[in-house]
């Protein structure tokens, strides 16, 4: 199936959703103009349908595969991840003094957009990078960012977040990997870490890990981690990659999807001859690791995204081919595409209306982003509030879209050769790595609903109610906003009984106001009235589906509680 | 992860849903002696648990495989196929005129139940034989009968159904194989099969291949559709296999799960010596078909409840050991069980209710079954009624409930060691198959609606009214009540554009109904406390959400045509 990139799409959700006009507005993003941010989406589409998508089945049927020099990956990968770097497609949001292009974050969202559409495990490398560089350009010392960055915004060296060991999921600071000084400043590292995406690869000429560990007498717990800088190739003196630092890929993890995403355990200092450098202050890793992780959140959430939109384009070509049944009430008895039946327009439609929906939700914390950056106190604190939407809500939605797929498809959809169910077997990781959508609902009524003291979620309460005019839509916020005031103080236990039910409705409200907006602009084209119908469905369905989770979201953890855990297993 | 069959539970079920005591009261099914059920459950639990669960993994992982030969079965599945056949297992629910036990199509249910809750893909073999069963009982010649039945009552010999060809999935009437009589009453069968479930593996010395197939000057489309048996081998003047038969398994599907489970691409009849035998009257077919696919459906609606089962044990297993994280707001820091934290604790309950919900839906259903056999027209119309309910929403949520089981288990879900994948793999087949669960809710918002006039749902309706005291599940039937009689006149689009909408509000009210009134009936043990968790759940969070489908089961299609079918590719 041929991959089309959704560049008209995209720019309109830019345009009016991200408001890309206002930033390029700014000094700092007078680059962003029209004519570039038309450049980059085609450019970028074009780069990725052609030499992308093409990988995307050998990256699922062969996959990445560890042997014992290292993990290889399948053919064709490794020119097309050259390609990619020499394109200048990984520098477009990363800083001008290291290199990049300086464009706004929501530009580099939509670059990724189409390189995850097109092949979603190989965009998980680029996404990964973005994270060791945000971390780098935040935290690291300018030596550190002069030897580093450079190299990591264009690509040319990957990076790789080491959080995860196997006692240490979730709880980040159960970790036992350890930092000891050599006494000349750097560190000697040692430990195992699991589910390293690209941990290890064929692919560039160097990885730099970003790893947490503890260093001596360290507090237990997240406050005694601190994060380290560890390059699978020492530096030599010229900056170029030399000796071998001591980190091993033991194994890959046999999983469900995203086959051609190595998923590594590895092991540091086996021959105590691994060297590390502090990032930022001893102690301040978990400051340092949720810069990493919160915009690695919007790009999960991005993933949604990426794997909606190519579910959505390989169902709606199906059932604009396959032939099956009459028009059920037609005096025409002769067979349609399956596109003319009611139920499966339905499922298109509602896969059309979700993925723009989690789009707008993603590109629109991306915005969030690039104003925050901008010392924009509002939009940093809409950003927090809206990221573990934009991750738990835009990979549920990725989920949902890819089984609808699997869906239209009938008994070829469960058959390995149509990709329907490599988008299916793929998009499951995204509700779970990053943070589970769990963890993500905790951060909302936890953290997020707390900002500000309550004023971030006011204020987003505040927009929608100004903005919008549908019925439907103001009785979800004015639910939102009950329930969103009344977890603000409740206890912890019923704060998070009801937190993803909650999370699931402020999620579709912001949604719903972001499409909202969009159907009111859209034309009359053909563009303009694709749009039209899914935000009509999207308003007149989906909006009114949420409001079912009112008792949900209201309930207290009683019910949950009421029996011992035993009982579970009996 | 060992399996427990759900003993006590279906029990319950069994006596308060299906109601078994009131079977058991007449003179069909006066076997059906309370000790007689036990012994049933029991032991077909124990061997479930002893010699079908053992082998779940290497279902999947070996999986049948294709040779020049025939298909062969991973290691040790022959001989727990032949212990089946032996333990007596598959003449449960048969008539006791062909050597079965004729116990109720209930008890048969639990059977399928715990032997698919251990191995779903091997399961599915002696599910699809019952529908061999049932369409030679009602629509073979006493000599079919004779030869056949016996064998295929006990699981010795296999059955198979022929429907789909490339052209003709869910437009059955689009075959075209043919039948060729060849004088002596015998038919030349010819054409190519798809989707042939167990349509060949080594477990059985004979596989009895129900074929649809055209008969010359057939009429076009469904009415031109005879039904024919077909032996794998021919049999000997004494009934046992003689010659082969001419039908050539010519690969088998390369599937995202159910890997135990052989899907067959058949050919009959390449060298023109493919004999087969009317069941029924020429051109009958379609209604043998539908005798043979009923229970069929049933029996995949059952699909998901054993799926849900499986994944809910693993879930819990897993919660119960996995320590991760202190409690949010527990003065005491020390990490607990995942089981102990609010959100995965909803999960698990929700597993539970949606498991609870399955089986109460499939097995009140499969209760009907009985009755109808004995002639209760009644049952006969809530059976027609309920059965696109069962299958559809039943394997609804197995889906749902093996999501949440990889949820529970975190990055350990998408990991292929624990099962939690296989699970989700296994289970997006079911509504697909035996009618995609879109062609379940056109099946109840065309024909089922009209049943009777109307009266089928009419008293549906009625009987959770008038024992029903939630007034959230009679909001909820209220809701179904006007919106079922406003879509049984409605314009066909209109009908089918919120079908599967409707279908999940009626779904959940009918469960609701079941689950409120075990509810009412558990006791205060173990077994009763859980169950009063998991109705008090259901009641209070799942039924309302299906309030929140009222839009889309209200809406038009209007909004599904208000765009041409290219831009669904835009």
């Amino acid at each position: 199936m041929a991959f089309t990139p959704a560049t008209t799409e995209q720019r309109f959700v830019l345009d009016h959703v991200v408001r890309i006009g206002e930033l390029a507005a700014t000094d700092r993003f007078a680059a962003a103009s029209d004519d570039v941010v038309d450049a980059v989406l085609e450019g970028v589409g074009q780069f990725a349908a052609g030499e992308w998508a093409p990988l995307n089945r050998a990256g699922d049927t062969v996959g990445a595969k560890w042997t014992p020099d290292g993990v290889v990956m399948p053919d064709g990968f490794a020119q097309a991840y050259k390609d990619y770097v020499e394109g200048g497609w990984g520098t477009i949001g990363v800083e001008e003094e290291w290199g990049g292009q300086g464009l706004p974050f929501a530009i580099q969202t939509a670059v990724l957009d189409t390189l995850g559409s097109a092949n979603m495990g190989f965009a998980l490398c680029p996404t990964l990078t973005v994270g060791a560089i945000e971390a780098l350009a935040h935290h690291g010392s300018p030596e550190q960012q002069a030897l580093y960055l450079p190299h990591l915004a264009t690509g040319e060296w990957t990076g790789t977040m080491n959080l995860t060991e196997p006692q240490a999921g979730s709880d980040v600071g159960a970790l036992r990997a350890t930092a000891t000084p050599l006494g000349d400043g750097k560190w000697s590292i040692k430990g195992t870490k699991i589910y390293i995406s690209f941990g290890d690869h064929d692919m560039a000429p160097n990885i730099v890990h970003l790893v947490l560990a503890r260093t001596p007498g360290a507090p237990a717990g997240t406050k005694g981690i601190s994060l380290f800088l560890v390059p699978k190739y020492r530096l030599n003196d010229d900056g170029t990659p030399g000796d071998f630092n001591d980190v091993r890929v033991v194994s890959i993890e046999h999983k469900m999807g995203l086959h051609a995403s190595p998923t590594c355990v590895l092991s540091f200092g086996d021959n105590d001859d691994c060297v590390g450098e502090l990032i930022g202050a001893e102690l301040g890793g978990i400051r340092a690791m949720f810069t990493m992780m919160n915009n690695a959140r919007l790009n999960v959430g991005l993933q949604g995204v990426q794997v909606a939109e190519g579910a959505t384009q390989g169902a709606a070509a199906y059932a604009l081919d396959r032939v099956q049944s009459a028009r059920a009430g037609s005096p025409n008895k002769e067979s349609v595409k399956i596109v003319e039946h009611p139920d499966v327009r339905r499922m298109l439609l509602r896969m059309k209306a979700q993925t723009q929906a989690a789009r707008a939700l993603v590109y629109y914390a991306a915005g969030q982003v690039d104003r925050a950056n901008m010392g924009d106190a509002a939009a940093r604190n809409r950003l927090e509030l809206v990221t573990p939407l934009a991750k738990a809500h835009g990979t549920d939605i990725g989920n949902e879209v890819a089984s609808l797929g699997i869906q239209v498809h009938g008994g070829m959809g469960y058959v390995e050769e149509t990709g329907a169910a490599q988008y299916f077997r793929d998009a499951r990781i995204t509700p779970i790595y990053e943070g589970t959508n769990g963890i993500q609902a905790a951060d909302l009524v936890g953290r997020k609903l707390a900002l500000d003291n309550g004023g971030a979620f006011a204020t987003l309460i505040a927009d929608i109610r100004a903005e919008s005019k549908d019925e439907r839509l103001l009785a979800l916020v004015d639910a939102c906003d009950a329930i969103g005031r009344r977890l603000a103080t409740a206890d912890a236990d019923d704060k998070l009984a009801a937190s993803y039910p909650f999370l699931t409705m402020l999620s579709v409200a912001t949604c719903g106001w972001l499409m909202e907006r969009q159907g009111a602009l859209a034309g009359t084209d053909d563009f303009g009235r694709m749009k039209a119908a899914s935000v009509r469905f999207y308003l007149e369905q989906i909006v009114p589906e949420a409001m079912g989770l009112v008792a949900a979201a209201s309930a207290s953890a009683a019910v949950l509680y009421a029996i011992e855990p035993a009982l579970f297993a009996a």
